[in-house]
């Protein structure tokens, strides 16, 4: 087995990161104090802005890096952050929301070190909850009154169907024996692509930026949330436990059909088949033969191809965005922040 | 135990409801196609579009009485049809979003005498379901681009967090021994109420109308709403079984805190505390039981209670309205409509 190639380090030093988490949390407080009663405590928990009975962490759990894209496109596209805040928060309401029931299709039991919501509160409340992310998403953004509101507001319902959508294909994915390369980066896209897309381009609508500069930002972002997702499948199958908190293999053991599987299936070769007859027998893994999968699919050609498209996926994010007029230090801080994010500064 | 006094028949012939029927099912299945896959069939299948395998009804399963309303509320304000549809189409994919997820959390297997969504496609297929239509309620509302559309989709926002509030109300009641009337009013007003005001709100804030009466026509959904719940709370034990389609006492039997029940509790008579000792009781209730509550219901003022304050909800919702200069016709509509539904007519 190769030695683990691909960590990801916390980006906590990004100039849209450190913005994000010092206006996000006071406005996802205060729109989630409008909720009352249990849903208040729920959604509260579930952006880690307090414990399971309430109490305030002083903080939020996420890492906020949606909001800190829609901040630096803002700030790239001469946006004050307050321009910039109200879409910040609905992305990132909308992204817990997808979560919470996410994590209930998939029966998923812990996330970020603590219960799921339905594993805490139960399903019903978790259904509720994520309903409620999805409407305060919605008002917070629609609260606002900028000129670009109703198409952003478009825009952000656009995203929620596509969600929807990735998240289906993710279910069906799962009952199949095979799942081409091309279905997989559609999958990605919905499930990754689109909310990032959606992260950017808010930013840049609400700069007052040309209408054709949001389009262009959207579509920089959806590439980004792929180039993100594939480095992502890299770490499931290469990535080192003590930095993943996961282990050895990890998406192997759970028999994923995440990118570089899917492209090592669609090779054609002997290993293909091995993979797929691997993949196909009942029973749990074990270590030899995760060590096994992990060496076939890196022959068949998986990890290669994987690299290869997240590295094309980047050059056409900013391909998009290249020719355009600016802030430089936003813009810088965006790279950077997309650098940290794929692992090239080490 | 009395004969029932109450049935509810079908609107078909007004004005609204043939309007709604005529022109939002091609809206509807405009956007439910936009989902793609089988969410498109799901969705369909909820709004009974098609059946359980994609095949167009050529018809829609609900009655369309939300869109009704805004509709008539529009025209009564002067809007022409084509500027509320958009909203009206809205309201109608917000409620049967909220069907599918309700039906879920309540385990109920059967709606409009087919399977219910999760019951016929799984939980997860239906909690995706679900926000996809949340999705694309709030984008065909936002897709209108009227002057008003931001501010709708403010309210519809409100109004979709406002009914997970109603519903986390409605789950709490369930495992409490006593509800006052107060909180099943709070309870009544977020599930049904609030629907029916964000209604009849987008059809006058659409029409031009000044902004003060849009919010009147919210105050007088709600209060309609609220009302037409006690109606039906009325039904579920003095309903006429031919009619509803379920067993004498429905709502007895399934030892709901209805509106009645919950002010025959509130009266603190000898016949409250034996209502509350029937309802405490394990195991299922004999016929003989439920005549007897009936019978303690009435005598502790639940019926009474109830009726009366379906008639002060209407007096109120319609105070709102009564000194503005509204469209005849459509004003009338609104009128017969409300009393269909409170079964004034007969």
């Amino acid at each position: 087995m190769s030695a683990p190639a691909y960590s990801r380090p916390a980006p906590e030093s990004n100039q849209g990161v450190l913005l994000a988490r010092r206006l996000l949390p006071p406005v996802l407080r205060e729109w989630v104090e409008r909720l009352g009663g249990e849903l208040a405590t729920v959604c509260g928990y579930q952006l880690g802005l307090c414990d399971d009975r309430g109490k305030p962490t002083g903080g939020v759990g996420g890492k906020l890096l949606r909001p800190a894209f829609t901040l630096l496109c803002g700030a790239a596209t001469g946006a004050r952050p307050a321009d910039v805040v109200p879409a910040g928060a609905a992305i990132e309401l909308l992204h817990n929301a997808s979560l919470i029931h996410d994590d209930i299709m998939d029966g998923d039991r812990e996330r970020r070190h603590r219960p799921t919501v339905w594993a805490r509160f139960g399903e019903a409340t978790a259904i509720l909850a994520g309903d409620a992310l999805i409407a305060l998403g919605f008002e917070v953004l629609a609260a606002q009154r900028h000129a670009a509101t109703a198409r952003s507001v478009e825009v952000l319902a656009k995203t929620l169907r596509l969600l929807a959508r990735g998240q289906e294909l993710d279910l069906r994915f799962e009952s199949e024996a095979r799942v081409s390369v091309d279905e997989c980066l559609t999958m990605m896209t919905g499930k990754t692509g689109v909310l990032l897309g959606c992260a950017c381009r808010l930013g840049a609508a609400h700069s007052g930026a040309p209408a054709e500069w949001a389009v262009r930002f959207e579509r920089f972002g959806v590439h980004l949330g792929v180039a993100f997702q594939l480095a992502d499948d890299l770490l499931g199958i290469w990535g080192d436990p003590a930095v993943t908190g996961k282990p050895v293999g990890a998406d192997l053991l759970a028999r994923k059909k995440s990118a570089p599987v899917a492209a090592a299936l669609s090779a054609g070769t002997t290993g293909s088949a091995r993979i797929a007859a691997l993949y196909a027998r009942p029973g749990q893994l074990t270590g030899a033969e995760v060590d096994q999968l992990t060496e076939l699919i890196e022959e068949a050609g998986g990890r290669d191809w994987t690299i290869a498209e997240a590295d094309r996926q980047v050059s056409a994010a900013w391909d998009l965005i290249d020719g355009l007029d600016l802030d430089g230090p936003a813009r810088s801080s965006l790279a950077t922040l997309t650098g940290t994010l794929l692992n090239r500064d080490h």
